[in-house]
């Protein structure tokens, strides 16, 4: 029984819980006055009696199906190169004399090679008129990048090819330079040119002068031979002062014997800085050693400190169980029978058309696109058939460290430069999604081929474990069921995995997160105390900053949107009714955000500030401009704690501020470049240049935000960091947008109403209440099924086989 | 296949995909060594391969069944009393002739009532020696709260009686003080014991003066007769400024004449003042009246302008479908389909003794308290049987609001006046948590009755939506599952729904989250742009400021705890390597909080402080300090906006910052007392004065915490909040607590080796791999069986019908 409240004036035994009892000393002091005037039993009419639906007992099987087809209204035209257009694109640039491309595995690093073939993505200026009107799709280009090693100042082109098909004679190349702020027509340098050389030589080189040092402190050497036990590895990005140098640190690692990916967390503590400017590697040279502490400015000198007994010899860090993520350790009690799982008695509830990457879903709509730098992003998002986004996905992700070693001084991962697209692998299914969800394949480009990662995004939706929308009242229960869908992909770029999710949620909400998991890069623990926690023997948890950039283009109700900022203020102030007294209290203030000079901002104190994406020419039905209001969600947000980094400089800009608004342009359709690690003072992208004063009223928008985390790893993250903690996200919720909470349109609810003795009605409003049988099936079956890539050889192109399990090198 | 790198030098198939080709102009450059390490084949022997188990085809019945039985190691202390023991308090007061008790039934406004019979919580300082060690459990005593309504200065009084069990003679009842940190003996005066007269006389007759405008308005009267369709109800906390005077604003609202509860979405814009001071009714007095933006200082300035035409007349807000909760508009396309449902092939893996409500689940253990004030709340939280928490709950919670109209200036509720408790009513199988959950009943007194909320309480493990932990790796893909526990329970106080959630994890992180749902409050719109959005015809979504207090008295290995912070700063700074270049970078500062002086503050910039709670005589393996860190979590969380609030005064200071850090006492048990409201200068707890400079080094400390959320309600929020982005969360989780990552234990993950072709192991590590049959079953059935409370009368006491599933009103 549920009453609030009631009339005990006359002291009659209602038959009701009275609220007067409820409430020690506050005589019918319901907080709230309706239910008081409840208790007398007026105006309990039962409401909508048709909807009754009692319980069913029609047993039979669960009708598990998957994914609905539907036809996508459009092509997915951010979705990729066909097989076709890729294989023509390569055979095309290959034959094309003034590129002078040699074949991948024929090449060396003098040679030219093609580096990357995908599709150049519209400009959204043309897509428009193709996904909201009636004309042709916008011609269709391919983007490659040319890898020139045949000249001394090694570099990278990007290039434009087409229009596609390639027709000979028609097509031509161009180089690829608006999209960049840097107007270098698509070069940047390439301060990897001769990596071969540095590996399997200077490294083994430098290996070799303090092979007797690294046997007496570890027994080991790093010769570039089958049976060393250290390896070498080195900074990124490299040195780059602008005193035309090109420098780097590497640190000798032992050599994990097990099969586990221990590499990062193994260093040793010995550091070496070489200068490698220019590609006459005869040229570079050998600039000092640091080992616990101390710098020595040749091999000489640390060579004779070392021997002449002044060094102090730490130990070192080696694989082990302690590094290993198998079971490990007491099972807990019960934890060997099968967890909860979610299954879908009905199958999927959610429509998808598989060829063009195209998803709908409980009013949702949207299509998936995928590339190389960044991997998956959504395109078109769509509500009611009202576009809500453009396009929204990640832009970069930087991992920032920090140390007392030069390695970790002068790490910053700028992760696109390795790329999100290659490095999402295959889902594990039932562990990294449902075992029911919808999976979907992705394919990107490499060296002459078109590699496929099976099963690599997964579609799902799944209950949420609390309910979207509940009231408890005198008479009544109601509670609706919180159902959401999640697209997800997972990239593991080295040793961090990162997990994201955008996830569609039925009021209109709408997430996106990311979560990181994997190893650590660990510093070797010595004079570092003040960069983060001893975390193993010789093993330091070095602090770092993740931070992600995504893109959000909002198109609310039109291109033409403004930010605006509602700020929760304390005021102090009087009332007309107040009778002078002036009051301590609060209200909102509100602001549009004018101009890029005023773009770039955090995250308001204490939450007090809502940012919102409004269209000031919408309002809804109560006068209110209608909008969405974008927030740090689950496990917050993070920008770069580092002032001007000397490492980065002027490649993440973008890191500087929680949210960044601009103008949306043709000419800026990403916040960073792969190469900008390659120049970093110079960046191919330099986000900070968006930033030019132009007016952010009533124009399109983008909003670049960051996620992140500062992670300072302690003994909890070993052997891996785990997802729970280590999570940020966001939120983009309709603010205004409706007149009403779209959420009250599911079915999924249920109103339970009820007397002091019993429930009396139970309404499900048509959801469904069919009992079934299904079975339970565990995830081994499927495991065995986890495929490696699937490649397609575009050089010489062999149709027949354009999907197998194999592997094919180009 | 996931191969991160080869070596490539000699050209060879390798028949792995070569890493060297997926980075564009980077050749050989894996952004980690020990990948390219790999990639010669070293290294890789299979490790235990005894732990391999192939997927079994054995299906049968799934094994579904509740909670396993337990024992708990000591009696629930906090558990409530026993409904003998209610009783025979209940008795003995009654039979006291110096408390003057009257029977509720038979008690008017004039007489002494009692009001709440409950548990005194022991003093911690007792309790652990039972619970550590082999002592008696500390003497039990019942707190109960006498009305003393037979005077001029009515007032309330906290008094301990005991020890339990009543034994003539020898029980005792004394003043309850010491908990509080205002010593008046438990006493605080009652501003509500003429409520009955308020409600039953003075709103009618205030009613009746306007009644030709009200009908003239909206065609409706509040006469306090059966047939009114509005209804007067007032502010909380009242005035009270100090000058003797207590004075109240009141509103007119309409009469919802459906079953929903749409009361506080349905304000009419008039207003009136009630000088409502003394005892001697006769004396108050009708100070002004406030409508549309204009103050009248009388009833007659008001109607002269009113009928003279100088008012301008707005419209109601009136109850309709608008604003009802029942499944309205089109229906989600595929939405009648059941949606996904998680399911317990094997039943539940956690241990309950529901007799002392003590659970067990994968190395955690808890005892479950409940009280009126403040419901739920955990006790002697422990992982590997080593106590973390000796107390977790709730204290208090705020809703503070802000507006333009008299009423929503001056309520600020502070809801443990009403009660936690009472409110947490039946939840909703398979809507509120899974139907598999177990469900826990509470109990609360109630006019010489214990009534009880059956299925209350609910318990039960879930799979989260995303992974544990995962890495893949050259050869290997690993997941771990990430199965979690919660304990939940709902109170509805009044309009909201707070849905309050403890979630364990098997990393050892411990989740606090609080979700908030059901109506708004919502205020008349007129002349309060400032104050929120026009969200329906005459209704403001009027902003307000939910803050709500836990308790966490933290005991990391023993009760000497200190907290330490850890910022994450950037510096500027050169390095021995660096030949005198300064970088700027970052580094950790590291500080304990050394007393209550510094005991209060915010969450730090940018998420750049870790606040730990640590114990500096114990630490772990590396030499780190064992601790806990606090950090917010979903949904982040907030302090009052509001600065020195007018309206509550000293009576909820611990609003003020995210973090207060005091050392526990006896003393101090709760930042909050129930009354709190009825004096607000002069509360009977103010948590401010907790704050007086002691040590915090090395002692008992307690961390009190708040969440919450700045609210500005729009139409997304009608008919209902949603829990969506409505929520606020707070995570501890372990750092340098253990040696390593306690996850590692589950044996619910897979690692799934591969090699080129295809998948070589599969490991399960003796997790569950049994196929089996389960029958899916909808909700309805069991929703039939929604329960009453259920009664205990305890004077007269009828043990025989202690529990049925009627109501009897004392």
């Amino acid at each position: 029984m549920k009453c609030l409240a009631s009339t005990t004036a006359n002291g009659l035994a209602l038959g009701l819980l009275l609220l007067a009892e409820l409430v020690p000393g506050a005589l019918a002091v319901p907080k709230t006055p309706w239910a008081r005037e409840r208790a007398g039993g007026r105006g309990r009419k039962i409401y909508n009696r048709d909807l009754i639906r009692r319980a069913a007992n029609s047993t039979g099987e669960c009708d598990i199906v998957g994914a609905k087809d539907v036809n996508a209204p459009k092509d997915n035209i951010w979705g990729g190169l066909t097989t076709e257009e890729a294989v023509s694109v390569t055979a095309w640039l290959f034959s094309q004399p003034d590129l002078n491309l040699t074949a991948s595995e024929n090449a060396t690093s003098w040679d030219n090679t093609l580096q990357l073939v995908e599709l150049n993505h519209p400009n959204k200026t043309d897509a428009l008129a193709y996904i909201d009107g009636s004309a042709a799709p916008p011609a269709r280009y391919a983007h490659a990048i040319i890898s020139h090693g045949s000249s001394d100042e090694a570099y990278f082109q990007d290039i434009l090819v087409g229009p596609l098909p390639v027709v000979n004679g028609t097509t031509k190349w161009e180089p690829l330079e608006y999209p960049y702020t840097r107007k270098t027509e698509g070069k940047v340098r390439n301060l990897g040119a001769d990596d071969d050389f540095l590996y399997d030589e200077w490294h083994a080189w430098v290996g070799s002068l303090v092979a007797d040092i690294t046997l007496d402190l570890w027994n080991g050497t790093a010769l570039g031979l089958a049976n060393d036990t250290l390896t070498i590895w080195g900074i990124d990005p490299l040195y780059q002062d602008g005193d035309g140098r090109i420098k780097r640190w590497d640190t000798f690692f032992s050599i994990a014997d097990s099969i586990f990916d221990t590499g990062s967390i193994t260093p040793m503590g010995l550091f070496f800085m070489s200068d490698v400017t220019g590609r006459n590697v005869s040229d570079w040279t050998l600039d000092g050693w640091y080992y616990n502490g101390v710098f020595y400015e040749s091999t000489d000198d640390f060579r004779s400190a070392f021997w002449g007994g002044e060094v102090e010899k730490l130990g070192g860090n080696f694989d082990g169980p302690w590094a290993w993520t198998d079971q490990r350790g007491p099972v807990p009690r019960f934890d060997e029978r099968a967890p909860p799982v979610e299954v879908t008695p009905q199958g999927a509830r959610y429509a998808v058309d598989q060829e063009r990457k195209y998803v709908e879903w409980m009013g949702w709509s949207f299509y998936i696109g995928f590339t190389r730098d960044t991997g998956m992003a959504l395109y078109d998002i769509r509500l009611k058939g009202q576009r809500i986004l453009y396009e929204l996905g990640l832009q970069e992700a930087l991992a920032h460290y920090a140390g007392s070693d030069p390695t970790q001084s002068h790490t910053a991962y700028l992760d696109t430069f390795y790329g999100f697209g290659p490095y999402a692998f295959e889902l594990v299914k039932g562990y990294d999604c449902p075992a029911y969800a919808t999976y979907l394949n992705t394919s990107f480009y490499v060296a002459e081929t078109t590699h496929t990662h099976l099963n690599s995004i997964c579609v799902f939706e799944s209950l949420a474990d609390y309910p979207m929308m509940r009231h408890s009242a005198a008479d009544y229960v109601a509670v609706s069921k919180n159902v959401l869908l999640t697209v997800r992909s997972v990239s593991t770029v080295g040793n961090y995995d990162y997990m994201f999710s955008y996830t569609f949620h039925m009021d209109g909400t709408l997430g996106v997160e990311v979560r990181a998991s994997g190893y650590i890069q660990a510093a070797f623990y010595a004079k570092n105390e003040d960069y983060g926690f001893h975390i193993h023997d010789f093993l330091s948890g070095s602090m770092h900053d993740h931070v992600l950039n995504f893109k959000a283009d909002f198109d609310i109700l039109g291109t033409n949107n403004t930010v605006q900022t509602m700020d929760v203020v304390p005021v102090t102030t009087a009332y007309p009714w107040s009778n002078g007294k002036v009051f301590n209290t609060m209200q909102v203030q509100r602001k549009f955000l004018e101009n890029e000079n005023h773009g770039r901002f955090n995250w308001g104190y204490n939450g007090q500030q809502q940012v919102l994406v409004v269209n000031q020419e919408e309002r809804n039905r109560y006068g209110e401009l209608r909008g969405y209001r974008v927030l740090p969600g689950n496990g917050g947000t993070a920008h770069l704690t580092v002032l001007d980094s000397t490492v980065i400089k002027n490649s993440a800009r973008w890191a500087e501020f929680d949210v960044s608004v601009s103008k949306r342009k043709d000419t800026e359709p990403r916040s960073a470049h792969p190469y900008n690690n390659q120049d970093t003072p110079n960046p191919p992208i330099n986000f900070a240049e968006f930033f030019d004063g132009e007016s952010l009223n009533q124009t399109d928008l983008v909003l670049w935000l960051n996620l992140g985390m500062h992670h300072v790893p302690n003994t909890a993250d070993l052997p891996n960091t785990v997802f729970t903690t280590a999570h940020s996200g966001l939120y983009f919720t309709p603010v205004n947008y409706f007149n009403q909470g779209i959420n009250i349109e599911t079915v999924n609810m249920v109103r339970i109403d009820y007397t002091a003795i019993a429930a009396t009605e139970v309404l499900l409003f048509g959801s469904d209440n069919q009992t079934c049988a299904l079975d339970y099936e565990p995830h081994s079956p499927d495991l065995w099924e986890y495929h490696g890539d699937v490649i397609v050889r575009k050089l010489p192109y062999e149709p027949d086989d354009a999907y197998r399990g194999t592997i094919v090198v180009g």
